[in-house]
C-alpha cells in the first residue's frame, strides 16, 4: 500500500491527500500538471508567432521572387522554432524527474518563459538584420536572450537537483549530477557565441544554426546507436 | 479501499463512478481539470499578447537607439508578464486545495479571465502615457483593471473557503482561513494603489513595480529561510 | 479488481489495457484528454481574439474620451467572452459525462471549433454595424453563427446520449435526457432570436445581452438555493 | 500487482518509479502528457490562426457583398481548419497506442509541427492566388507543405511501429501494420495531388477539397455502418 501511495503522489504532481498530506498542503507545494500546462501553454504561443511575420505575395506578382525576398522571415521562424522546441525538449526532460512542484520553481519557470516569450522579438531583430551595418548589435541581442533562457532553464535544474523533496524516487543523483553538468556545457557555449557575435556576427549565426541541426539531429544518432546494439 | 475511492475523485477531479456518484454526477459537479486547462490556456495567451506590440527597428537606422524609443513597450511587456504571472502562481495556488469545480467556481473563474484578458490593453494604456498629461486616468484604469482581476480571484478563494465539498480532505479550516486573510491584503493594496494614482500616477506605478518584483523575490527568501532551518 | 480496472478507463479517457482492451484499441476509441486539451486549447483562443481589437489612445488625445468611442469594440469582447465561455461551461458539462472520445466526437467536435472560432469574427460584425444601415444582416450573420455552434454543441450531446459506451457508468438515463431536452430549449431560442433580428435587429441584440447575463447570474441562484436549504 | 503497475505506467506517460523505473529515467524515456499537451497547444494556434484574416466590412458599405468578397479568405480558413484537425485526429489516433514518449519522437513530432505550422501561410497562399496567373505555383507550394506534414506524421507512426517500448500492451501487430499501411496511402495520395497540381492547379485544389468533406464524412458512414449491424 505504501508504494501505491506514492504512485498517487506523482501521478498528478499534486499532493496526496492520505498519511503526511496534511503537512504538505500547508507547505509551499504546488501541482505539477499546471507548471507544466501553462509552460506549455506559453511555449506554443512562442514557437508559433513568427509565422505571423509571413506574408502572402500579393495577386499579380510572382509568387517564386516573392517568396525569395521573404528569405529572412522564413529562416527566423525555423530558428525560434528550433530553439524554443529544444527548450521544451530540455523542460520536459527536467520535469519527468519531478514529482511535485513548488513556489520556487514556479518563480524560475515564469523568469524563463519571460525570456521565452521575447525570443520570437529577438530572433525577428537578428534575421532582420543580418545584411545591416548594426548586425553585430542584432547578434549579440539575440545571443544575450538565448543565453538568459538558457540560464533560467539552467537554474530550474539547478534547483531541482538541490531540492530532493520535488524528484521522484529512484532517481540516482548520478542521473541529477549528468543533467546538471549537461547545463553548465549549454551556458558555457552561449556565453561563447556571444563573444564570437561580438567580432565576427555571421560566424556566430552560423553557430546557432550549426547547434540546432546538431540538437535535431541527436536522437537520430541515439537511435542508430539503439538499434546496432 | 475507501481512500483508494477519495484518493482517485481527487487524482482528476472528476466524479467518480462508484458508491455515492450518482448523486454528484446528477449534481453541478464539473471537471477540475477542465477548469484549470481553459484557465491556463487564456493564462498563457495574455501573458505573451504584449510581445506583439515590440516592433523590429528598421533596417539602416541603428539599433540600440530604436530599441531605447521602445522601452515603454519593453516595461509593458514585463509588468503584464509579472502581473498575470503572479495571478497564474496564487490560482495554482487555491485549485491545489480543491478536488472538484462546481458551476459557480466556473462562473467566477470566467469573470476573472474577463479582466484578466485585457490586462495586456489596460498595461499597454498606462506605460503609453507615462509621460501624457493622462498619465493618471491612464494609470488608474489600470489600478482598477488589476482591482478587478484580483478581486474576482479573490471570490473564488472565498468561495472555496466557503464550500467544503469542494476542498480535499485533510485541508486545516487554518490553511483556508489564512488564504482568505491574504486576500483582504491583496485587495486592500490594491485599493491603496488606485487612491495614490488618483493623487500621484507616477507613485503608483513605483508601487506596481515594487509588489511584482516583491512577489517575484518572496519565494527566494522563503527558500533562504528554508535551508537555514 | 473489476470496479478499480473501470476506474481506470475513466481516469484519463484512455482505453484500459487488461481484459477487453484489445478489442476497444482496435475499435474507433480516442483518448478522451485530448479530446478536451485540444478543444480547451481553441476556446482559450478564441475567447481572447477579440482583445486585440481594443487600440491604446495616441498620447496627447484625453483618454476617456478616446476610450468612450471605443464602446462597440468593448461590447464586442464582452459578448464574445461571454458567449465562449459559455461553450465551454456546457462542453465540460457533457465531457464529465464521458469515460472516452471515438471518431465521431472528435469529427463532431472539430465542426463545432469551426463556428467557435468565427464567433470573435460575427461578434465584431455585429457591434461594428450596430448603427449601420445594415444592421440587421450583420445581426443576422451573428445568429446564424450563434446557432450553428450551438447546433453542433448539441449533436455532440445528441450523440453522448446516443452512445452509451462512451457514458461513464452510473448515470441515470434521465440526466442524458435532461441535458439533451436543455439542448432543444438553447435551440429554440437561438431560433427564434434570428427571426427576432431580421424585423428587430437591435431587440435580438438586447436578447444576446440578456441571456448572456442570465447565464452568468444563474449559478449565484443556484448557490442561494443550495445556502438556503 | 504487476497489472497495476504498469497500468499505472500508461495513466500518465510518465516513467512508473517501482521495479524496472529507475533503468527507464536513466534511459531516454520523455513524458507523453507533454508531449500531447504541447502538440494539442501548437495545433490549437495553427487551426485559429487564418481567423485574423477576415476583415469586417467598414461601416456605410453593404454587408453581404463585402463578405462575399472576402471568400478566398473563408475558404482559406475552412482548409486550414479541416486540414489541421485532421492531422489532429490522426495524431490521437497514433498517440493513443503510446506508453511513453522518448527523444526522437519529441524530435519528429516537432519537425511535423514545424510544417503544421506554416499550413495557415501556405493555405492563405493558395487561396489567395486561386485566379492569378501563378495559381499553379501556389497550388504546389500548399500540396508540398501538406505533403511535408502528411510524412513527417507519418514517421511518427512508422517509429511508433517500431519501437515496442513505446507501445502500450495489447495492441495486436496487425493494428501497427493497419496504421502504417493507412499512412503510405495518404502520402501516395498527396503526391498524386501535387503531380496534379502541376498540370491542372484548380483539379488539385478540388481534389483536397473533396478529400476534406470525405474526411468529415467518413466517421458518419462508420456510425451508420455501426448503428445497422
Amino acid at each position: 500500500m505504501d508504494t501505491d501511495r506514492q504512485a498517487d503522489d506523482v501521478t498528478d504532481g499534486r499532493p496526496a491527500r492520505r498519511g503526511p498530506s496534511a503537512v504538505r498542503l500547508a507547505a509551499d507545494v504546488l501541482p505539477l500538471d499546471r507548471f507544466n500546462a501553462f509552460t506549455d501553454g506559453v511555449f506554443a504561443i512562442a514557437i508559433t508567432l513568427l509565422v505571423l511575420d509571413l506574408t502572402v505575395p500579393a495577386v499579380g506578382a510572382p509568387v517564386l521572387p516573392a517568396l525569395s525576398d521573404e528569405w529572412h522571415e522564413f529562416l527566423g521562424y525555423l530558428i525560434s522554432f528550433v530553439f524554443i522546441g529544444g527548450i521544451w525538449f530540455s523542460h520536459a526532460g527536467m520535469t519527468k524527474l519531478m514529482r511535485q512542484a513548488d513556489g520556487l520553481s514556479y518563480g524560475i519557470d515564469l523568469l524563463m518563459l519571460l525570456f521565452v516569450g521575447v525570443l520570437p522579438f529577438s530572433t525577428n531583430l537578428m534575421v532582420t538584420h543580418l545584411e545591416s551595418p548594426d548586425v553585430s548589435v542584432a547578434v549579440v541581442i539575440y545571443g544575450l536572450n538565448v543565453l538568459l533562457a538558457s540560464l533560467t532553464l539552467s537554474f530550474l535544474m539547478f534547483y531541482i537537483a538541490s531540492e530532493r523533496s520535488l524528484v521522484v524516487d529512484g532517481v540516482a543523483d548520478e542521473t541529477l549530477d549528468a543533467k546538471v553538468r549537461q547545463r553548465w556545457v549549454i551556458i558555457g557555449v552561449n556565453v561563447v557565441a556571444i563573444a564570437i557575435a561580438v567580432v565576427l556576427p555571421l560566424a556566430a549565426v552560423g553557430l546557432y544554426l550549426i547547434t540546432t541541426v546538431l540538437a535535431l539531429a541527436l536522437p537520430l544518432v541515439d537511435l542508430h546507436r539503439r538499434r546496432r546494439s
